[in-house]
């Protein structure tokens, strides 16, 4: 488990890939955003992007999924704050990976066993475009918070 | 279906509901946000929340799950970017109600068959606090939009 502590500002990770199956993005947008040029290739065709592409929470979760396969254990406590990108479309096929920066540290005023980390979160796919950008801002327990130990 | 002509700046609609079950909250975050908190009673319970929370992302969906069901149709053609702030933790039981508000309008220079909405999408709970509050910007059809007839 890495803590507060242990991440200094510039640090860079690359923390995996995950291919995209079309059934992936027809399967997410069915249950959570079944827009029809997310779930018809017919509709998908007709689209601004000229075919089937993921919605944005389902992009959004592959870079938490990504994460959370990656064995990396930050010790995060809470999401405050993100601000999300989309400079691509996310197309079936595609292979994306997951790198991670440090931003920004500081300590937490309001809670002295936490500090508060920015990080940028870019999903790159194969062709070395960025496909999602996410600037987040979160909790992350010291290694002195009982609750670590 | 509405489009770039039929919505103006200050708009506010309430688009439906949805009570978030702690095996929904489970469900979602096994698949895409495996982290303990997330998943298991006994680590949310040491967690800063003191319990099960849901998962950042599942949280945006379920802001896109109650668009979509609301049966608003509107011409989305593509999200350009998002700003989401989670000012307090979704616990199971939680009934959230998604509003949503025209902040402003514009033309698209680059693509004069569309219009560019930025709206704030707020998720309240049962006891009328904000639970998750979005800023999005993205590209909506005109009617003059030959994909539109």
């Amino acid at each position: 488990m890495r803590f507060f502590e242990d991440i200094e500002v510039g640090d860079v990770r690359e923390l995996g890939r995950h291919e995209v199956s079309r059934d992936e993005i027809v399967r997410f947008a069915r249950e959570w955003d079944p827009q029809p040029f997310h779930v018809d290739d017919e509709a998908a065709a007709k689209s601004v992007f000229g075919g089937l592409t993921a919605s944005s929470c389902h992009t959004y979760s592959i870079s938490s999924l990504i994460f959370s396969r990656s064995g990396d254990r930050l010790a995060t406590a809470a999401m405050l704050g993100l601000e999300l990108r989309f400079p691509k479309a996310v197309r079936p096929g595609a292979v994306l990976t997951l790198r991670d920066e440090c931003l920004h540290k500081r300590d937490s005023r309001s809670r002295p066993e936490y500090g508060v980390l920015r990080s940028r979160t870019t999903l790159v796919d194969q062709e070395g475009d960025d496909v999602f950008v996410m600037d987040s801002t979160y909790l992350v327990r010291r290694r002195g918070d009982p609750a670590a130990r």
